[in-house]
């Protein structure tokens, strides 16, 4: 029979066997790690390999994804979908076994990690999600939502200012199901981390409110086996358990360096490694059948998810109408009464709108939608009143009450983007985290990462232009608008009333594909006159808000607190020239509708053409061709009371009539 | 004779009048840390009101920016050059006192602040910019740099993660003059932190390796003082002072409040602060004669710049040389020798270029600027092998021995990208800083605050595009190079061969209104032949590399690594079609030419018009115009070997010829 150090050996083997194929990768964690991984899997983790979305599995994230063969190594052996032709395949063109773990492209990947510290921030948003369903859907009699998270994460992840804004929340709200392993290998890319960490990470942990089990020895099964035993006992506090590692444990001659972190170990360390470790057959991706039969998770994995399936027939025969809520919300489907609902909203904003912000006409919309979907969950990176995401019925969750709908997340945009990316991939919610459009910043990777993974999560960005005013340019955005819609499959809205405000919200919860930006403002807006025809369109993302009796002679086109002038100037011209006005509050919807529809908005032939929109024009120079114009700001914003910077900066009604007019001159 | 707290007093009621007549601001923090500040400028900190340029003066940030008027009333009340009249304006278009602290328009302002956490990293910058320099040219008998760095942070500060990752390298630094007041108070913008912000903080900073000083009484001029004699003591270690406030001091009805913090108090709230102060006199900016005599540092300061002034003049006659590379450092201007060794490097790598990656190229040019430029200061975040920044000559900063040139940053891209800010505020250095490209995402918001300061820094970014292959979508960038190229003030570099990373590094290195960022290949790039004429145009940031005989057919323009695929597919359609080949580097400054040159380069009448660049493909829509075509990345990578994915994605020679070929027919 297989030792434990066999077993775990496996992992190795796969490792850097897949490694020395690719002539590219990260041996070193997956030597490091596998001793834990390999307790982790076969004695605490609660999955079955047959089924990666079984709602109620245990969640295993690892945030130092660089080491992405240990993974697939378990993944292999436990009995997933993910063959030895796919490990074979590590870091090939369209393979399972991309250089970095992908949610989208392997069953039992839960995220996509390898920017450092994210998939910890991951951890926090799944641990969170749980514990929020638990309270929401568990009875005393069935607990039906009731499993942990564990986390891998390394000197990298911990380095990053992340990992302090999502262990620091998760202290505070005590998420006791929470476990991260800490692979205290020394080593970092530049090499021994003694340079440049010198941090006392359990006593960082300690401060935040975690419990942290000091001192493991990372290769040792029966250290690491207590280790998640008390882990697992602690039901108030996450765990830190910090495992003292080799990196690269095997390899004679290079374990403990930095050499072993990113690069194949070479045919002759390979086979000096297989020898280290007493691994006897030289044959590459060669398991022995008995570490296989010993690995294999497919009946226990069967079994674990069977008995839960009896807890959960049980429920629903106690409580059907919570077991068909809660399996609606793990399902991601809208509640029967949305559609009519949301459509009754939409039409009373345009019925009944008035002239307000942006920011408020969504507080407005936020109330709303969560008396129609109870999936909404919502928080502010401590910008929760200036936001407008402190809508009617939110409640907080805390350590002591985590059935709530809200997280006051302080002020953390980065680790409050990756835990609503968290949150999202466990399923259960329609997350959405706010703060300042310029604070987008802080956040851009996480924002990236949501829709790299395709994940259902709306960033609300408030405060959308110079129109903040007196706060001046560190808080006006001015290159954020444009430049969030270049990240591929982000939709970035910025609506230009309380209708399009509404509208931008119901498409961007339907979206089941990726992520949206809403970008709303500070000041007041006028609300627009729109036909039902007119309303329909907004969801397209660009569309003719003010038409023409005939072809117009110029075409003006805007988004957000800008349309309101795109209408004036129209209006001011009036009997001088005849301006079609088109809002265009989502250009990355407008860019997939079919070029007929794109051609009936933006007519080819009418080549005198103004944009206007309150930041970089760059962005607009496709939509106002060569001889266009875009009246916009390319510079710093200022600090200033708002109209004045407006005025300042030429973006006014005099500014879009003038261009307007020079545009006529052709 | 007035107390002390009657000088604090005039710091709240300054910014009260102030925030009041403005109509908007932050009054809470100036009120909360007046006592803390009076104590500071008034007993401490080294600073000559006539001169804030002094090179030795104390550095003084405002970590917590939104409290501006508490630095504003300093300056003020001190004697630096800001005057009632601007105070009054506080807020208002063109001022001197923004609603943010802004260096580029407030003499005595040493750095931007607002977006949090940020501050406190440059001052971890300022700090290690002294230690360096001190090691670099102090004698035993002439200590001509030796100047603390004080900096005020709040609690939003201590939750972002940039103040994990600046304060954890500030702490493995050892920088023993850094002092940071933490003000306490337990309000954020959402109420009391304790909902979110439960971090025993002291804990959390001793596991760091700082001195704190805990609980200290933030309105007892005595303890204050105490605890920064404490601090000042400590010589290998930073400080955090802990200081228990109430935010609003002084407000009867809102002290302690999170509505005391962002908004107005009301004139009548103003009346009652003024009576609980005892400030008896009513009217608004009034500041009794004896209270200015007691804080006026006019002749204390011109006093203890001239002491300074002494010991300098001693240096410069027992070390001239010395003194006089001090002098030229601090002044930022280039070395004597600088022209003709930068313009040998160029000459010398056009006549000898090779094949290679332009990280490759890039790291030989550092290791020759180097020899020419002391004033260079570079670092990576635990990338320095694949970054190519670990130059021939390079040295680390240890806690030990601070005479280097060089920082293991750590896996820290936001900390170091700020701390290179407070390095280059400093004066005294040419500072770089280097990440992979993906990962300017994660400090993006420091590039922009560089950009917005006008300060002299280099970002560089390597693994530039999908060509870093294997490692997948998350480290493939696709839309930095178009984002990095919508924040004003900003230049984008991606030279294309050995010649162009030289030419970038140049005017990078001598631009003195603002940074540069300089993106650099993992893979090989051919290198290009040149006259001098062409070697010339480099600089101007988009030239003719290769031209036709007569009016080309059509033009080719790209950048980086793209650009040896432009000039193969001229050379393929040679016979069959004439193509200009058009190098961009840097498109900012191309833009900056006159109307004529760019003309000259991209001919107007030429309308067939092909760009080539990995990323996304929005940004050069503007350059082939309206029938033009790019051959860009509209997707997210792949995970596969780079030749691979340029394949896949169709940026080839072959893509290049076809889309030429479109062109040419029209």
């Amino acid at each position: 029979m297989p030792s434990r150090r066999d077993l775990a050996n496996a992992i190795r083997i796969l490792a850097i066997d897949a490694v020395q194929k690719a002539n590219i990768g990260h041996p070193g964690m997956p030597m490091g790690m596998a001793d834990i991984a390999e307790v982790l899997f076969n004695d605490h983790l609660k999955f079955n390999p047959a089924n990666p979305e079984w709602a109620d599995r245990d969640r295993f994230l690892l945030s130092n994804g660089h080491g992405s063969m240990l993974q697939y190594a378990a993944l292999h052996l436990t009995g997933y979908d993910m063959t030895l032709e796919d490990i074979k395949n590590f870091r090939q063109l369209h393979s399972r076994t991309p250089g970095h773990p992908e949610n989208t492209e392997t069953p039992g990947v839960e995220t996509t990690t390898g920017p450092l510290g994210q998939g910890l921030a991951n951890a926090v948003g799944m641990a969170l999600g749980e514990a929020v369903l638990a309270s929401q859907f568990n009875t005393p009699d069935h607990k039906v939502i009731d499993h942990r998270t564990y986390c891998f994460a390394g000197d990298g992840c911990l380095m990053e200012g992340i990992s302090h804004e999502a262990c620091s929340l998760a202290g505070t709200l005590g998420l006791g199901k929470l476990i991260v392993f800490y692979d205290d290998n020394g080593i970092s890319i530049d090499g021994e981390v003694k340079g440049w960490f010198t941090d006392d990470t359990p006593a960082r942990f300690e401060a935040y409110g975690w419990q942290v089990v000091r001192n493991v020895d990372g290769h040792d099964a029966g250290e690491i086996n207590t280790a998640i035993e008390t882990a697992k006992k602690e039901t108030h506090k996450p765990t830190l358990i910090c495992c003292k590692t080799v990196i690269g444990y095997g390899s004679p001659h290079m374990k403990g360096t930095a050499k072993v972190h990113g690069a194949p170990l070479g045919d002759d360390e390979v086979a000096a490694t297989r020898k280290e470790l007493g691994w006897t057959d030289e044959t590459p991706f060669n398991i022995p059948d008995d570490i296989y039969a010993a690995w294999d998770h497919r009946e226990a994995g069967a079994a674990v998810e069977k008995s839960w399936k009896d807890v959960h027939d049980a429920y629903v025969k106690a409580n059907p109408e919570l077991a068909a809520e809660l399996d609606r919300r793990l399902s991601g489907k809208m509640p029967a009464d949305w559609d009519a609902g949301i459509a009754q909203l939409i039409e009373s904003t345009q019925a009944d709108g008035k002239r307000t912000a942006t920011r408020k006409s969504s507080k407005a919309v936020l109330g709303a939608v969560w008396n129609l979907l109870p999936d909404l969950f919502g928080g502010s990176a401590d910008l929760s009143g200036s936001n407008g995401t402190d809508f009617d019925g939110h409640k907080p969750v805390t350590a002591k009450d985590y059935n709530g709908n809200y997280v006051y997340y302080g002020v953390r945009e980065f680790g409050m983007s990756a835990i609503t990316n968290g949150l999202s991939l466990h399923g259960g919610f329609v997350p959405f985290g706010a703060t300042f459009l310029t604070f987008s910043d802080y956040a851009r990777n996480a924002v990236r990462m949501a829709a790299l993974m395709k994940s259902r999560n709306v960033f609300v960005y408030t405060h959308d232009s110079i129109g903040l005013g007196e706060d001046g340019p560190t808080h006006q955005p001015v290159e954020h608008l444009a430049s969030l819609r270049l990240i591929p499959n982000l939709h970035v809205w910025r609506p230009g009333d309380d209708v399009e405000v509404a509208v931008a919200w119901k498409t961007a919860i339907e979206r089941e594909n990726g992520p949206c930006a809403i970008a709303l403002s500070r000041q007041d807006v006028d609300h627009q006159d729109r036909d039902a025809d007119t309303v329909a369109a907004i969801a397209k993302g660009g569309y003719v808000l003010r038409d023409t009796d005939g072809k117009p002679d110029a075409i003006v086109m805007a988004t957000g607190s800008e349309l309101e002038l795109a209408v004036a100037a129209a209006d001011q011209l009036a009997g001088e020239m005849a301006v079609r006005v088109v809002s265009m509050p989502c250009v990355d919807l407008f860019r997939e509708q079919s070029a007929s529809y794109r051609d009936s908005v933006l007519d080819p032939s009418v080549t005198a053409r103004v944009a206007v929109e309150a930041g970089v024009s760059d962005g607009w120079i496709g939509y106002v061709g060569p001889t266009g114009q875009v009246v916009g700001v390319d510079q710093f914003g200022l600090s200033a009371p708002g109209p004045e910077v407006y005025k300042e900066l030429g973006v006014t009604v005099e500014g879009v009539v003038d261009a307007l007019r020079n545009q006529a001159k052709g």
